[in-house]
């Protein structure tokens, strides 16, 4: 197969860990007998500086125009005196909206060798393996209006608004991805105080009935708080509305033990996906050869797997990073006892080279994303 | 002193635990001579079977002249076919809207010996003492419009609304509990995306000129979630708005390990307070001597120090459960190693004897809620 790829490296670190993908992608394609065309362009700080603007003109239409987009992470000091409205944050937010991506993927799992960097215990941090399917254009976050009002502007309001076919868009989505994984689906809502929960709580009703091997759950947003940190093994999709899941998602980042593991997918309508770490943008140690490539390298194979349906290759590189970890090789960012720990480049270097020749080996730990 | 209190058993364990509140305060009554007027009167499952109502007339008068209330628990199987404005949780939503409950406090301890009883590493667990305040009665659970829109009905709407005079009054609560407690504030919001918390963000810094004592910093919402798992210790008093307040609250009452042993305080204008265990009212061991009292007990104590300003008194009470829990005595829903497992009357005459006698030495591990 063919695709093109648009990868926006962004600032800091993004541009280590981005050629680090690009690299483990093109090994991928070459075992598996994929052309991947990559072309580069500029977003957030870097386009600041180049384009006068975080989103130029031209990425977003070489985003429209490739098969995916592989985004590294924007921001940095160089930035912070600009106004709000012209930061390098307004960059992802842009390319989000433009792109309709509406769809937000955070999967969270337990890598057996970093369990002991868990705040958890690791009996309860160690088998874990949760997709979060967090609603991203909608909601409390973009309902007008959102203003002061009265005499002397002392009230204030925001507004969650949704409408049937933003709710039914992410919950098919949601269900679409619990068939396909452990077939649990958790709703998460208010639906016993918010109007706008018990919409969402009856489209997901309706919708069960189209997925009859999928088993569904609901379950209050305070409980899921709470449930996430007790017993985070019990979830298997978590679909829910764009406060909720950002809360939420976060929450559940801390389970793994670093954000330095963990990517993320946004997904459109149209077809057209988003893949990126987590993490951000770490101007502190950008260019010494000390970023983890890993979240980035996990984004690249969830772009295969969602964007391209390549299951198998996508999983060939999730089982490479797997066996890299088990053979005790870390980046400094990660608490591995008895590991060796080693540049971005060598990282990068360890994982192409077993994505490459295939000796990735299953082993009964592998991560599925 | 003399002291009128309202005891609200309500259902379930409510009625066990709630004598036991009694015998404790009576102790401490006895000892430091206060004496405490204490008048019974039912809400709930029990108000609707005595009085056809959750919240009957009688009970409410009775609270509105009281000095404070101590509540237990409410629900049970038996009203669960009723329609949900005529549960028994509508009689708990009715008082705290009847006596303008806009604060409510959830203390989060560590108690050395539940440490391993935590999700969390006891490294982590075990250095943790937060206060959480959080506006009870204003933002999206209570804002108009709440309701469907357009020509299908398909379009859904719940409003986030605050007034500046509403937002004040919390914020000033808890930088008094602040300046009294360890001297931090963190007061979380959505300040990038949420006009309210732009605006609870300036009534905050406005208030930090009148506490120069109390340090101030303002987190994210999701960062806040994050941080409640990763460094709990970290936090003071949290101020924070009534869904976010929601969401953390139940979120770092997995910090302590059992839902057992923590109490709340909802506080009004008027000064009228209602203390009552975060847990529900577990039908399931009602009547059986098992239910674990203390969380009930300390919210006694709570209302001892934040409603009657006996701070004495209110922590002989929070240093004899300490005491009691030291020695090896636990209910059967606490795990701890090598304890002595002990009925609910059996715990409540431990420390009852440990308040009257003031064998309640001091140890370096008292928990000051
Ligand atoms: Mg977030
Ligand atoms: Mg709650």
């Amino acid at each position: 197969m063919k695709k093109k790829i648009a990868v926006l490296p962004g600032d800091g670190i993004g541009r280590e860990i981005a050629s680090g993908a690009v690299a483990v992608l093109q090994a991928a394609g070459k075992r598996f007998g994929h052309e991947f065309e990559i072309e580069y362009a500029d977003i957030g700080g870097a386009a600041i500086d180049s384009h006068n603007t975080p989103l130029p003109g031209s990425t977003l239409e070489l985003a429209r125009n490739s098969d995916a987009v592989l985004l590294g992470a924007v921001g940095g000091p160089k930035w912070d005196n600009l106004p709000s409205a012209e930061r390098p944050e307004r960059g992802l937010l842009a390319i989000r909206k433009e792109l309709g991506l509406f769809a937000n993927l955070r999967p969270i799992p337990s890598f057996q060798k970093l369990v002991q960097s868990s705040p958890l215990k690791p009996e309860i941090a160690g088998n874990v393996n949760m997709l979060i399917v967090r609603e991203l254009t909608g909601g409390l976050y973009f309902g007008k209006p959102s203003e002061r009002r009265g005499e002397n502007n002392d009230i204030v309001v925001d507004t969650l608004q949704y409408t049937r076919a933003e709710i039914e868009r992410i919950v098919v989505k949601a269900f679409e991805f619990a068939a396909g994984r452990g077939g649990k689906l958790t709703s998460v809502d208010k639906a016993n105080v918010l109007e706008s929960s018990r919409m969402w709580r009856e489209i997901v009703n309706e919708k069960a009935a189209d997925y009859p091997n999928v088993t569904v759950d609901h379950m209050y947003v305070d409980a899921a708080a709470m449930k996430l940190i007790s017993s985070p093994g019990q979830f298997d999709v978590i679909v829910t509305e764009n406060l909720f899941g950002d809360i939420l998602s976060d929450e559940a980042s801390m389970i793994t033990g670093s954000l330095g593991m963990l990517p993320s997918a946004s997904l459109s309508e149209s077809g057209i996906g988003l893949y990126e770490p987590v993490h951000g943008s770490a101007p502190d140690i950008a260019g010494q050869n000390k970023a983890n490539p890993l979240a980035m390298i996990l984004s690249a194979a969830l772009m295969l797997k969602y964007s391209f349906n390549m299951r198998e290759e996508g999983e060939a590189i999730e089982r490479a990073v797997q066996s890299v970890l088990n053979d005790g090789y870390c980046t400094q960012d990660l608490q591995m006892e008895g590991s060796t720990v080693v540049g971005t480049d060598k990282m990068i270097e360890l994982v192409t080279q077993r994505v490459a020749n295939g000796s990735d080996v299953a082993t009964d730990t592998i991560v599925y994303m």
